[in-house]
C-alpha cells in the first residue's frame, strides 16, 4: 500500500533522527549504547556522530562509564550552537520563548497584547518587535537561530496565512509573509501554525503523556481548538485546518459567536465568554481577569464556580464529540482551562461520560496540562526544530 | 522524533509491498520498469519477482514491449493461487465478497439478514454459513484463502469483539472468536472491524478519489459512523473506535437512539429512521423498503423527498462536524446514502457550509460513493490482505 522505498538519503536522515532522538532521552550515552538502543551498526554511529560532533550538537563528557574493561565517552546533546523560538499570538497576551537544541531554555517572556479589536497591523508589528527581541538575545548567547515559529488561534493556510481567527478578529491576515519581511532576516525560516496543532505537539514530546499516541489538546484561551494526535501522528488535514471544535453547536439559538453563528461551543465554553459572564472583571488585560477569576473560583465564591460548572457541561459535550469520532487515550485541559481545571474537571468528566458512545468514554482521561502559559510556544520551539529532528542538519557556518 | 531506524527484514518487506503495489497499479510491466519506477535497483527487483513468481503472486507473460532493443518479459499479476474474503453484516442484510490477488472478482452474494432484533447469535450463525460457503467456492476455484474480515456497524475492539452496535442492539459479542470457531480453520485468519472503517479503506485504494489523502465515507445504513482518512492513513484511535459521528447530538431532546440518548444524528438521520418516517413501506426486508423508497423519491412524491431533504440537512450539520475537525478533501455518501445521493445532497450541501466554520468547507466536496453495496466487504477484502500488501508473503504450500 506504500510506494515508497528505501532512498540512500532517507536511511541517513531517518538514522540520523534515531540517534538525535535516542540521545534526547538517553543521554549521557556511548556510541555503544547509541548502536545497541537503535539497532545501527557501529560505523553508522560513529559518522553520524561525528557530523553531529562537528555540528556542535552532540559533544563528548569527560565521565565515563565504571563497567568492566575499557571506559567509554559519553555524549550529551550540545545546546551551545543553535536556538529555536517559538511564539504565540493569544487573547490573553504574547508570549515568546527560546529552546536550544539540547532542551535548555534561553528565554521565556509574555507580553500583554495590543488589545482585543486591535486588529492585525497592530498585532503582527507587536509579533514582531518581540521576534526582533528574541533573535537578539539568542544570537547574544553566541548561537544561531535555527527558525522562528508563531502559533495563532485560527485557520491557517500552508502559506501561513491566517485564513480566519474569528477570535482575534482576523481573516486573510498573510502573517508569515508580513512577519518575514517586517524581520528582514531571510535566513531565519518562519513557520506559522494553528495555536492547539503546536500545543499537541508540545505534549506529545515534552508532557507526562508523551508516550500516548492518541491525544488531543483542547484550549479556549481565544477561540476553542484541538490539537490532535491519533496513533502517534499529528493531524495535518487537507488544507491544514484541523481541531476546529470551537464551532460545534451545542445550543441551539445560543449567544452569538465570533464566527457569526449562534450557540458555538467557544461562545458558550471559550475564556473571553467565561470572562464575559461573570461580574466585576474590569481589568483591561484578560490575563489580570483571568487571575481574579481563578483567585474568586479558588475561594468558592458560588456565582464564579456556576459559571465554571456551565461551561464545563458544554466542554463536556464537546469533548463528547471529540471522542466518539477521534478515541483518544487522553484529553488534555490546557491554556486557561489548565488553570481552572479543579473547576470545570467534574462537569467535563460527566457530560462526556453521559455523551460519549463508548463505555466509559472509550477509555478516556481528561487531565490538565503541566504546560498552561507555554504549551504552544513550547511546540513550536520543537516545529521550528523539524528538520532538524527529522535528521536534516543546518548547513555548516 | 522518531525512534526507527532501517532494518533489514522491515526493508526487505517494504521494497516487497512497493514492487506489489506498483504492479498493482501498472501492470504489465517489465522488471526494468519497476526498478525505475521505484528506484530499486535491478538486482532486488529481480530477487523479489523471483519470490512472487515462486508465491505465484506474479506471472510472466507471452507480451513484449517493441523498444529499440532486446524485447523484455512482462510481469502481471497473478490471480490463480490466492484470494480474501470480506463480509458485511448490515441492516439491509448481508454482503459476501471474495477478491483474488490479482483483483479479480471471485464471488459476491447478498442475503437478507435474519431480522432485527434477531440478536447476535442467530446472526453470527448466519454470517458462518455464508463464510463457510464463500471458503468453500473460492477453494473449488483452486484458489487458498488468506483472510477473512468481516465488517459491523459498530465498535469494534482490538479483539475483535463487538462491544457495542446500537443499531443491531448488539452489546459485547465475541464476534471473531465465535465465527472463528464456527468455522473450524484455524488456518484462516479472521478479522473483524467497523464497517464504515473498511469502507473507506475501499474508497481509498480503489474508488475514483483514490489519489486523495484525505478523505471521510459516511454511510448509515444501520449506524451513523464514518471511516476516516488523514493524510493518507486511516485513523484507529486508542482502542479503535473512529468515527462515531452518528451520536452527535443534533436535536436538543430529539427522537429516541438505539443508544439510549435523544437527538442523535443516526436517530435523525440513519436509514431505520429514514424508513420509519415514510408510510406504506411495510415489506419485512429494509432492502426491499429501500428500493420502494428510492422508487418513490426517483418519481417525485412530495412527502418521501421532504423526509429526505430533512435528513440530508441533519445529515449536513454532522458533516460539518466532521468537516471542521478533520478538514477533508472529499465526504463520500456511501451505502443507501449514495443511492440517495440525488435527493439528499442540495440539503446536505447547504447545511454544511452553513456549520462549516473554514471558507468553502475547507475545500470539501460531498460525492455518492461508487460502490454504494459494496464498500465495505471491498474494504474487508483489501484489509484481509493487510500482511501480503505490507510486504509479507503467504507461507508456502
Amino acid at each position: 500500500m506504500t510506494s515508497q522505498t528505501a532512498d540512500h538519503t532517507d536511511i541517513r536522515a531517518t538514522n540520523l533522527a534515531a540517534v538525535l532522538g535516542y540521545l534526547r532521552r538517553q543521554a549521557p550515552c556511548s556510541r555503544a549504547a547509541i548502536a545497541s538502543g537503535t539497532g545501527l551498526n557501529k560505523a553508522t554511529v560513529t559518522s553520524i556522530v561525528a557530523d553531529l560532533l562537528d555540528r556542535r550538537l552532540v559533544r563528548e563528557t569527560r565521565q565515563t562509564q565504571h563497567h568492566v574493561g575499557r571506559p567509554a565517552t559519553l555524549l550529551v546533546l550540545d545546546g551551545s550552537a543553535y536556538a529555536a523560538i517559538g511564539l504565540e499570538v493569544s487573547a490573553r497576551g504574547l508570549t515568546a520563548l527560546a529552546y536550544d537544541t539540547a532542551g535548555g531554555q534561553v528565554l521565556r517572556w509574555h507580553r500583554a497584547g495590543p488589545g482585543a479589536g486591535a486588529g492585525p497591523a497592530k498585532t503582527v508589528a507587536a509579533v514582531a518587535a518581540l521576534a526582533r527581541r528574541a533573535i537578539s538575545t539568542v544570537q547574544t548567547s553566541g548561537r544561531r537561530v535555527l527558525g522562528i515559529t508563531v502559533g495563532v488561534p485560527g485557520l491557517v493556510n500552508r502559506d501561513g496565512s491566517v485564513v480566519l481567527a474569528a477570535g482575534l478578529g482576523w481573516r486573510d491576515v498573510p502573517l508569515r509573509t508580513d512577519l518575514t519581511a517586517a524581520l528582514g532576516r531571510p535566513d531565519i525560516p518562519v513557520t506559522v501554525d494553528n495555536d492547539a496543532s503546536l500545543a499537541v505537539l508540545a505534549e506529545h514530546l515534552y508532557g507526562p503523556l508523551a508516550g500516548s499516541e492518541n491525544l488531543i489538546h483542547l484550549a479556549g484561551d481565544t477561540g476553542v481548538g484541538a490539537g490532535i494526535i491519533v496513533d502517534g501522528r499529528p493531524l495535518r488535514g487537507h488544507l491544514g485546518y484541523i481541531g476546529e471544535i470551537g464551532h460545534l453547536r451545542v445550543v441551539a439559538d445560543g449567544p452569538l459567536c465570533g464566527c457569526g453563528r449562534r450557540g458555538c461551543l467557544e461562545a458558550l465554553a471559550g475564556l473571553p465568554a467565561i470572562l464575559s459572564r461573570v461580574d466585576g472583571l474590569t481589568d483591561p488585560d484578560p490575563q489580570i481577569q483571568l487571575e481574579h477569576l481563578i483567585r474568586r473560583a479558588d475561594d468558592g465564591e458560588a456565582a464564579v464556580t456556576k459559571v465554571l460548572a456551565e461551561a464545563g457541561t458544554h466542554l463536556g459535550h464537546g469533548i463528547a464529540a471529540l471522542v466518539n469520532v477521534l478515541n483518544p487515550e487522553y484529553v488534555v485541559l490546557g491554556g486557561a482551562y489548565a488553570l481552572l481545571a479543579a473547576h470545570l474537571s467534574s462537569a467535563v468528566t460527566k457530560a462526556l461520560h453521559e455523551s460519549a458512545i463508548a463505555p466509559q468514554a472509550g477509555a478516556c482521561t481528561v487531565v490538565a496540562s503541566t504546560f498552561p502559559d507555554t504549551a504552544t510556544p513550547l511546540g513550536a520551539t520543537a516545529r521550528a526544530l523539524t528538520s532538524l529532528t527529522t535528521g536534516h542538519l543546518p548547513s555548516p557556518g
